[in-house]
């Protein structure tokens, strides 16, 4: 009976509960119950993949934030009015990057509690709306500070030739190389923000 | 006895409705079912404003892409081997504005037809969710495009010391206001693509 109880205990006034035979409503409840049970094991997974997924972003971002705020070459020759050096922070795009990832790096940092708490509470909708809102603001902080970044990057390698500026890629070889991989790094957080909204929207969705 | 039958639906055998008194039932029933209707009107209502921000976001894509596709000023003066003229093609970012932002804007003509299916059947979750991870994909798609021409619009207004490249606007100051416009309204479409997931992701949640 006490079965009975648990799964009819949305609407109905006592008196109906207690006149309901319990051999009858046996099969009923039992599929009702695997059912609830098999989506509690489906959202503790997904809570979990959520978790091991933004420490994954949050060493993507790092490596994106580090490698290009650590990007300087200097040429081995100079003038005597100007040493050739290139730094990450002559450029304003890739200086977003550094800003954007760190941002992103801290935010994932902050979020690992919530996800641990959604991975305890695996009904907590309002906590996993909260995660998916921000996510989707990171998707977009991310996207634009890898776009901007693989915009100059690409102006760096091939120049363009209307506007008269020059390809610095050959001399730079080394500051193209890593700023390239911090851009690539870039977009891969802008990705795994995409599929974490999309794993946050799956969990929250009505069944 | 109808509206107790309509409440008490969910999962319990026949015997226990038939043996419940109509009259106790009633307060919980008129509850229920005004919540529902309040719910209904809430999802209709933002079923119709999903459409209508469809609409704004698919004027402001083509804004951004029709406004950057027309760029092209030439100089008044030449020299014997050259005529300075800037077209937007010549900057690969500008062009990937155009490319994305048109893309955009055939998904979202295409996406108002779903968008009417969820305000006549406003509990269609799957349609929703499927319009929420497309729209994700677009805030990606849209904020790099915008990224990007951002980064080279900054550049051809205050051009790079270190890599030696100058500022074009001086000279080119239509092409420059007009790419600075189309970046801007790339933004725009970014921001309301972000607007429309997190307005989906509201209508998908669990009550």
């Amino acid at each position: 009976m006490s079965k009975s109880g648990e799964a009819t205990s949305i609407n109905i006034p006592a008196e109906a509960k207690s006149s309901s035979s319990g051999t009858r409503a046996a099969p009923v409840v039992s599929t009702t119950k695997s059912t609830r049970l098999a989506r509690t094991g489906w959202k503790k997974g997904m809570a979990i993949l959520d978790f091991l997924l933004r420490l994954i972003t949050l060493a993507a971002a790092l490596a994106a934030a580090v490698s290009m705020g650590t990007t300087d070459q200097i040429l081995p020759f100079f003038t005597q009015h100007f040493q050739f050096e290139a730094q990450y922070d002559d450029f304003p795009a890739f200086l977003f990057l550094v800003i954007a990832d760190a941002i992103a790096a801290g935010y994932l940092a902050f979020s690992l509690l919530f996800s641990i708490f959604t991975i305890i509470r695996h009904n907590a909708v309002g906590v996993r709306l909260l995660l998916l809102i921000l996510d989707t603001v990171m998707v977009a902080l991310t996207a634009t500070a890898a776009g901007a970044a693989a915009a100059i990057v690409y102006l760096a390698h091939d120049g363009s030739s209307s506007a008269n500026w020059v390809a610095i890629c050959e001399q730079f070889d080394d500051f193209c190389k890593q700023t390239s991989g911090a851009a690539v790094a870039g977009f891969v957080v802008a990705l795994l923000f995409m599929l974490m909204v999309v794993m946050s929207a799956l969990c929250i969705r009505k069944h």
